[in-house]
């Protein structure tokens, strides 16, 4: 019935585009139209996503990967030609980029960039007939905001995150941490070198990196809507998953360095670590100290929405650092959210950074989920091969976080922990973007990763109910935390 | 001073990008950080050119038009290749929809969409150079935020106009407007016919047309500002702004409709107009009848961020509508921001739209302004014709909004409210970047546009205040007005 619904829609998608470009010459051509489309669906779909997982009480991240996903496999699979394209994702900028700057149409570039098969002839005819531009200015639009929403989606979750508090959750939080990046990262290089024993390390490496990453946000929310998010186990899940948030960062720096430059050493590894952390400390210690001066100033001005535009500023300039510094730009996101934190907001009056930024979140961060599913070619799984390491992948990720929880006093509940630092979401997806957009993830790993974000997304919040108890007013388990102190 | 101070700025402005562009390959090589770049210079600028209008009393639009038009003009003065390229505006368009859709280089399709000459042999030159995608993916990115942007922007503007007020403020604000709509309309195209005898009669009614614009929101704050938005003279400038604003947009479609199809007759006139009337009529009629059964399932599901990804996602798609009814798209998106106007907020909790909508307005829309100002060629302004032309339409726009005053009776201070109706702000921006896009208004006549529309827009609270009295607690001009019941 859903998918029914879902595949007549569709079928129509194509229509409006290419009514419009039928009619182009004759009507206003207003450029921006077939991206008001893509927009149109992208939100709709967003919002349908969001709206089925409120009904089955799942996070609506999850909501959103899955409408791209279906619409990108549907689409492609009933032919429709946008989502065809579309889904193609970075292989089209490469496309675009060999067609602009050589003396070759864009069929002539796919033809020079794509291996030779059926796929590619068709994908050929679709970007030489009529509609070929309006395919690269979507897909570019879709893919440079997806990637702005990234780092306004980091900024945030900088913001909410407290030194002071983080120092508070103190050892056991760091156990759980670390335990919760060693852990799956050893074991997700180690099936990767089981199973395909010929690729490089670098490989290796990144989809033990993609292990490691928490997401705050989907543990955070299921927490607070079981209402244990005061218990201690739920303050050490917190803490871990922030610090890991911090150190996940630092590995995607040295993964990533080490597959751009190819070689892999301890000296190597040494040295991108350690500019990563120089980064994060010189960066915050810059800021706490230049920060306070700066916005005094600006506070003096009084003008309604400097605040957004600095912060948003702020937010991109650190990014750019961050790219300066080699690393990714998301960690420079994070950063200025850590340093802008409570102290802006307190300096300057009105509505909170954090108040201000979360319409902007809530209006292009799903379109990020949105466009990672529809990346998702369910086919490239079909090979044995790709399933195998899927599972593979998502059984240690799993493993690999559940036993973190090890890093707690017995007398807590590890397995509690455990599943509250299970979901992967953002950060993991990220990750796996930026493998893909280097080449060093393919799409079959990439489709896998995907699956394996939803798949520990949606046990989460399940596992973790059953082993706090679902009922609000069930006996809290407060007291045998308390008996810690 | 500043000068030196931004020309430096400028000259460092390319810096950036050719240190990231020549270590892309070593770095991660993030498509993201051009764009990330030129957000930064952008979002600041807007930022200084809010602080530095506060400073002066200026309403904050003019710093960000300011601004471009000085990174632009210098930025091409000192010859600066970024700006020397993204100034260039739709031209950038044709040129790289020529490059992929033929077997062409963007320098290649350069020499065919631009007239040759040595600054066409510089464009050239630096299109084939090692940075001609990244001009061109930053391009095109501002061109397509832009143009969301006024959507964005006239979304939020139908959102505050309240039809049951409308009424209220009655017969003297309807004279207003439709004097205010005639006869600037009249002076402009007799003026151009006197000037340029030889032009079609399509570009005299698109000048005419964009004369006609009010621009609410800069007389709103001016009259917030001094105290005296309660008065009569208030209302009936407001309301006569409001109408105006739907009156210059049914305009908009008749004249870019006649530009499109190049035939003028009185039967093409009046095809359009009803069109547009009833676009407007239809949509509000089904919105109204529509939206309540729609909204108040939706508010049964009670998702947070629904509201905000509903709310857009319907005026993008009334945008399209009017594109479909080949209307600009900037109709529908007032026409959705008037249907969801109050009801939406009363009947889903929570944030209202408008303050949901308001940080992404002032995120982007700056932007917009920004992009209008860099544009702005002034050597195209060095020709005598053009300076001319200029200078007459400025004073036109003045007399013809001045004298749209005297549509109130005796009474009042009419001279207040025809200094009210006087600034031209967004809606003559989004006219004339809608005429320069189909090829009506040229490079001479935009820049002089955008110099009339910072003029009108300098003069109007100068002179509003002096009419109006400076000190907020003088003497009310109420009484005066309260007579006329």
């Amino acid at each position: 019935m859903l998918i029914s619904a879902v595949s007549n829609c569709l079928a129509q998608w194509h229509f409006p585009i290419a009514f419009f470009l039928a009619g182009g010459e004759l009507s206003h051509g207003d450029p921006v139209v077939p991206i008001l489309i893509a927009a149109i669906f992208i939100t709709m779909g967003a919002a349908l996503g969001g709206v089925l997982m409120k009904w089955v009480k799942q996070p609506a991240v999850l909501g959103e990967l899955l409408v791209g996903l279906l619409a990108g496999n549907l689409g492609y699979y009933f032919a429709n030609p946008t989502l065809t394209v579309l889904r193609e994702g970075d292989n089209l900028a490469h496309i675009s980029s060999l067609a602009l700057s050589a003396p070759l149409s864009m069929g002539e570039a796919a033809l020079k960039v794509l291996p030779p098969g059926p796929h590619t002839d068709r994908l050929v005819q679709l970007l030489s007939g009529p509609h070929g531009q309006t395919y690269i200015s979507v897909y570019s639009f879709i893919d440079v905001v997806s990637r702005l929403a990234i780092l306004v989606l980091l900024f945030l979750v900088g913001l909410e995150v407290s030194l002071v508090k983080m120092k508070r959750v103190g050892k056991y939080a760091t156990y759980v941490a670390v335990l919760g990046i060693v852990l799956p990262m050893v074991l997700g290089m180690g099936s990767m070198k089981l199973l395909y024993p010929n690729n490089p390390l670098a490989v290796d490496l990144f989809i033990g990196g993609i292990l490691t990453a928490t997401s705050v946000g989907i543990t955070a929310r299921v927490l607070r809507d079981i209402g244990r998010e005061t218990t201690e186990e739920a303050r050490i899940i917190l803490g871990a998953a922030v610090i890991d948030d911090v150190l996940s960062l630092i590995v995607l720096a040295v993964v990533s360095g080490l597959a751009v430059t190819g070689t892999i050493s301890f000296s190597s590894i040494a040295i991108i670590t350690g500019k990563a952390a120089f980064f994060l400390v010189a960066s915050m210690g810059l800021g706490i100290w230049l920060m306070p001066k700066l916005v005094r100033r600006l506070a003096t001005y009084g003008v309604q929405n400097l605040k957004l535009l600095f912060g948003v500023s702020f937010a991109l300039l650190l990014s750019w650092l961050a790219n300066v510094a080699e690393l990714a730009t998301i960690v420079g996101a994070f950063a200025a959210g850590m340093i802008l934190n409570s102290f802006f907001d307190k300096e300057v009056e009105g509505i909170s950074l954090h108040d201000l930024l979360t319409p902007i979140e809530s209006l292009v961060v799903p379109l990020f989920f949105v466009w990672m599913g529809i990346q998702v070619k369910l086919e490239t799984m079909a090979r044995k091969d790709v399933l195998i390491a899927g599972l593979a992948l998502t059984i240690v990720a799993i493993v690999g976080k559940v036993a973190s929880g090890w890093g707690c006093p017995a007398s807590m509940n590890r397995l509690a922990v455990g599943f509250g630092m299970m979901p992967r979401g953002e950060v993991g997806l990220i990750f796996a973007g930026i493998g893909k957009g280097i080449g060093v993830v393919d799409e079959g790993l990439f489709s896998a990763v995907v699956l394996l974000v939803m798949v520990t997304t949606v046990l989460a919040p399940i596992l973790l109910r059953a082993t706090l108890g679902i009922h609000p007013n069930a006996p809290s388990i407060q007291s045998s935390a308390a008996s810690l102190h």
